[in-house]
């Protein structure tokens, strides 16, 4: 796996990183696309030294930066907001084109800084569930490469190594787009972290014969009554820890808990395409014509969630999320 | 994928295809080692009409060939036992070479014949669980691709189907061989059947979302109390089924059960190379120096397996397996 870390300096480059998932997670799109649209409308600010444009024009520069970016990824709630937020930063300040462009940069920053404090709040709530010696069975990836920050499943993970804890990650590889053995293997392999890939099928057998001390993953949407929708395979996990006895644990921005929707039966599910579970790597392993389902995510039962860790803090079951 | 059926003539073709998977399956390892010994040795009986050759000469011959065969898979306990049929068949005939290679053709096609009154008695007595519209879930690969006949997991669906029955199957996939998509998908697409592939992780959600009438799987292994090895991630759909009240039957020829073990913790786990895991059609998914647990097994208990399949009849839970 090579490491690119690219620069992004142009609106094209910005919706084309977003566009092609490049840019991954709900919290890092939130970002890329605050910080893009910033770097993308500061040419139109004007130069230093030079006089300013019109701020119509500038005005008129960042709302469509701003619907662009939106554009790319139609579906990601967090891109709309964070873009929003840094459109609305620029409309609630009177002076030129650059005062205009600082403040976006400040609610840019505020939204990059307030990710990093709230994945570093999920980490020190979810430390609990880490202890010296554990064994972490995870799925996807929600670590630091879908934040800003060290990530939410993986949060605990990495405060308890920094507090000192030996802890080791049993990663499922997460077909069909092998995130865990693709990106959460690579991150805590990098960070000096202990880490193991199986296959998903293999994490019963993993529990019954080896220790699990706990299981931590991400959510998409958390409903009112604590079911999670979260990457498919995540039910069959949460069943398998409950069958174990072993502690099952969300964790994840505390804006992920929606108390407007009442249950997970209202959750709709992404079907993706079939070609992502009958090619592998360029190669057709399923015979010419064959279908597949391929749900992207699915429902846990807040029943099964031994708990929820958010920045906000800890809750056990049984759940009931007001606004 | 293409279809190569392959005619195989000498000795090192049949050791070859043994030796390089292009066979397998317990009962059609076992197969091909009888056939392919009496195929191989067959030059060594004498061309008609000639001089028969000494028969001390032909039952060495006979040994040797058995011995290179058992060994390109010193593992298939099947093969073993196959190919040592057929030699005692041979040594039981005192006549002349050619009267010891035609009671030597008598017992393979004897084997092959048994292998598919198995498969059809266990789609007989697996019938009852295969109704008209079911829907039935399956992992790995143990159809008519794996026996001489209509499999073992699969023969209750062959059956219904040549009953008339409307019958679909969902296949799991199988990481990390890929048995479901490449096997499963390939031969009931062939036969008519319609057949989806899922990753193995979705298949707590089609639970959930979807109506699963019967879970069928294969087994490796049958202890006396009706734990079963079988692929890894047959426990853990186990598990699922379980929870969703989905009746989880198990079929296997009889001779699978082994009433000399008492329980599947008795059973050893074979861990295969972590590369299988790790590499995907000959792409590394995983970070290099990445660690992967690779189980080519895992256990069931018996108090999750409804019902065992066997061509003997029907078991249900609680099992208790007597020689």
């Amino acid at each position: 796996m090579d490491v690119v870390e690219r620069d992004l300096r142009t609106l094209d480059e910005v919706c084309d990183a977003i566009r092609t998932l490049a840019v991954r997670g709900a919290p890092a799109i939130g970002i890329a696309g605050a910080m893009g649209l910033v770097v993308a409308v500061a040419p139109h600010a004007g130069d230093p030294g030079t006089a300013a444009p019109e701020r119509a024009a500038f005005d008129a520069a960042v709302a469509e930066a701003a619907a662009r970016i939106v554009r790319a990824r139609p579906t990601a709630v967090n891109l709309a907001w964070a873009v929003d937020r840094v459109v609305r930063a620029a409309r609630a300040t009177s002076g030129s084109p650059p005062d205009a462009l600082a403040a976006m940069r400040r609610e840019a920053t505020d939204i990059l800084d307030a990710d990093r404090a709230m994945c570093d709040a999920i980490g020190r709530h979810g430390l609990a569930f880490v202890r010296d010696g554990a064994t972490v069975l995870t799925h996807c990836n929600a670590g630091a490469l879908a934040t800003a920050g060290i990530g939410t499943a993986l949060a605990p993970v990495y405060a308890a190594y920094a507090a000192g804890r030996r802890v080791r990650v049993v990663a499922n590889e997460t077909r069909p787009l092998l995130q865990g053995s693709r990106l959460t293997a690579w991150e805590l392999q990098r960070a000096g972290i202990p880490v193991e890939v199986i296959a998903d099928a293999a994490a019963a057998a993993l529990m019954a014969r080896r220790r699990v001390d706990v299981v931590l993953v991400g959510a998409d949407r958390i409903a009112a009554n604590g079911d999670v929708a979260n990457k498919v395979g995540t039910y069959g996990l949460a069943i398998a820890a409950a069958f174990h006895g072993v502690p099952f644990v969300v964790c994840a921005p505390s804006s992920s808990i929606d108390p407007g929707t009442p249950s997970g039966e209202a959750i709709v599910i992404e079907e993706r395409d079939p070609a992502e579970v009958l090619v592998i790597g360029g190669v057709r392993t399923a015979p010419a014509g064959a279908a597949a389902w391929n749900p992207a995510f699915d429902v846990t039962p807040g029943h099964l969630v031994t708990a929820i860790v958010t920045d906000a803090g800890v809750r056990r079951a049984p759940y009931n999320f007001r606004s």
